[in-house]
């Protein structure tokens, strides 16, 4: 009953030979599209730290940490071996653990709006929970998002996350666009659609629908929009008419918890009433988490007389979550970011000037510990100006590959690097050499794409 | 950097002392209402095989199971020593693993209605996942479920999951009820409910609709309606009607994959297009998968021109789980399967002795290795007739307790016991035992309810 258990086939396998098994098995070959790769996605044999090796064993210099969501990298002893501990004392249970208790103590000591927090188990379930909290609370059935903006798979939340020309309409008032077919049309009409960092239409989009939003979701630092800061006024603008008209402001911070000590909020002057979490909360374990004022999660509190939200979840909260969680965020204290984030501003200097070494109409957007890069001269300014039509994806996934290929070095597919704590200014001269012969070997199809 | 990790305070804390912690951090104190208990829940400290020891070291048997989610029981060696094996390695990439795909094979080679398969992080996810496809691949907006069915927490799941007298109308056109506050008009127009296992009345309201009915999704032993099976008239009548009308048949075996080989699904002449799963499918960690008919899945495939659903996430499919979930299930076989059913249909047996030596009014339901109890004399065969009114409730609270403190015995808190692999006569004797003493002690009021 134990030789059995083997997490391969005998025979080792190519990742193309397990790849033709996988699509007969999964459409696409993989559970997230995230991973799919053409002709073949490539197969893992094990990581660590900020290298990952695949089964031919040859190893790369991973910027993907797992979309975002390995603040430390791979396996970092102090993660596995509090993990391995629980693991032998059971991994979930129909009684409450203290390991939650600890980390929700821990988490809202570190983010001043964190009043009450609830864990859930990814962060697709983390903004369900708080879109139906905002409308359990204030009773209004609508919400209101960035055009672009990724907020997991909840068809609510998802809409006009991948808006294209053809569909997004006019910038006043942009489309509501289904991610899905068969999105039911009453979702794409309960969902506003506004252009980001833009305040004046954004506010009169919201105007249009003062009575009727139950909250204005907001991502501090949109990956998928661009990966550029929300400006300041733009919050607070947003916050004042949330004020005003009885709605709440909900930050998405599953990505971006890791840009400051308390979460990228803590870079403004007003504070979320909500914010879901994900990503680098569960120390490499599934995880969501949603949090906010107290007198908000109360509508999820089952000693209230009329009980506003009922929620629960089978493996919500589970210890090696807790645990792997709270360490992980433990270690990346006030003095671990700012190292981290110092050392990420280094590697975007030392890729500007890669970029002017090999004079190439790129650009790169991001801050804190991410950068992504655009294949345009100047940064863009929303989503619509970071959208990437056909041929652009297409360069980008060439590039993508050389990189993965030639220079041994993983980033996500929109050309994103997200730094891990466990990298040093050897990763950094490492991603800025190969970015500089990456821009040399495709300057001519760079400036083609200009045209 | 070692010693600081303590997953507990240096002192010894009580369970009161640390739920008075966990509600100044948590709405309710807990993250899954499911585990919630006045006037505090009491505290795990570990667990193993079939037995659970809390903080203050009191060990008690478990027919919890994590809601029904733990096949083996708790922390099973060959479960352990895989995922440790695993976690060394990492836990979660941005590339394939050859985990998910032998996982993905072993599932499918179970079930034949398991043309293809993607996995997710829970229940709730794989059931909404599954609602999305059949919208992408049908084009149409609407489902159906049944009343009292619990489906997860997507809110179109959930309606009318905790309908009671006062809101849930006329059975011949039951009402769609909210769980959440808040929840959109438009999501309740987009439910239609149904009285289970009642063809006739079924098959009127899905007529009603017939032009716009995506799914129709059944649990086939549904434990929040009352743990009755699915009878097969019934399912058949439902097949038969989403063939005339274009609509899918799709199963929610979140909770039933347990009962047979290939799940519920094989007791029944017809096949599911789709199915949800979940829970014990994770040998202990968070899961949901969703499968059913290649050309159905293939609206999932990014390699189609026209993606109808493009879906991802973040820990889908992460080798922890695939390489949990392998093993526990290849060590669930046909034989473990039928030894497992033979024991729990023994203990079914010697409760019905016990109800009937206490003579009590009480009545049993469940099949395959689940049974709950229900404090009336004939089984209930509907929602309505299984649902428990506030005194009901409060007796059931009070039989929980004396169960947990005096037999030291955890149940769900319907009064449901989910069985392990790992059980024995034994356990099957100490249940039957702890019952009848639970039966005698509570006869009168047990009496005073059918008043």
């Amino acid at each position: 009953m134990d030789t059995d258990h083997t997490n391969s086939t005998n025979n080792k396998r190519t990742s193309e030979e397990i790849y033709k098994q996988a699509c007969e098995l999964i459409p696409g070959g993989v559970s997230r599209n995230t991973i799919f790769h053409q002709p073949y996605p490539h197969y893992i044999s094990h990581a660590n730290g900020c290298y990952a090796t695949d089964i031919n064993g040859i190893q790369r210099l991973d910027f993907g940490n797992n979309m975002a969501a390995l603040i430390h990298g791979h396996a970092h002893p102090d993660i596995v071996n509090a993990v391995i501990e629980q693991i032998r004392k059971g991994t979930a249970y129909t009684m409450a653990t203290e390991a939650e208790v600890l980390y929700a103590q821990m988490l809202c000591d570190r983010t001043p709006s964190f009043e009450k927090i609830r864990f859930v188990n990814s962060g697709t379930e983390a903004v369900m929970a708080m879109i139906k909290t905002a409308r359990a609370y204030t009773g209004k059935p609508k919400i209101a998002k960035a055009e672009g903006a990724y907020h997991g798979t909840y068809d609510f939340a998802e809409v006009s996350q991948t808006a294209n020309p053809t569909n997004w309409g006019n910038v006043n008032q942009p489309n509501s666009v289904p991610v899905a077919n068969g999105t039911p049309s009453s979702v794409l009409n309960d969902v506003l659609i506004f252009p980001y960092n833009d305040i004046e239409r954004t506010l009169a989009i919201l105007d249009n629908n003062a009575n009727e939003i139950a909250c204005v979701i907001i991502d501090p630092i949109p990956h998928r929009v661009g990966l550029m800061e929300g400006n300041s006024q733009f919050i607070e603008a947003i916050y004042k008419w949330t004020r005003k008209n009885g709605s709440l402001l909900a930050f998405d911070e599953v990505v971006t918890y890791r840009a400051n000590y308390g979460g990228a909020q803590k870079n403004y002057a007003v504070k979320p009433d909500l914010t879901a979490l994900g990503k680098i909360i569960g120390g490499g374990f599934p995880v969501g988490a949603f949090a906010g004022r107290s007198d908000i999660m109360k509508v999820l509190d089952p000693r209230e007389i009329k009980l506003l939200f009922p929620h629960s979840g089978t493996f919500s909260a589970n210890p090696v979550t807790m645990t792997a969680g709270r360490i992980a965020m433990e270690m990346f204290d006030k003095e671990a970011i700012l190292k981290l984030n110092t050392l990420t501003e280094k590697a975007r200097g030392q890729i500007n000037e890669a970029i002017k070494i090999a004079d190439v109409p790129v650009s790169i957007s991001g801050t804190a510990s991410m950068f992504r890069l655009h294949l345009k001269t100047s940064t863009p300014m929303s989503y619509r100006e970071a959208y990437q039509n056909g041929e652009t994806k297409y360069l980008i996934n060439e590039m993508l590959d050389y990189l993965f290929f030639n220079e041994k070095i993983m980033m996500i597919n929109t050309l994103t690097c997200m730094f891990s704590t466990v990298m040093t200014q050897k990763e950094i001269d490492m991603i800025s050499q190969a970015l500089l012969n990456m821009f040399k070997r495709y300057r001519e199809q760079l400036y083609t794409l200009q045209k």
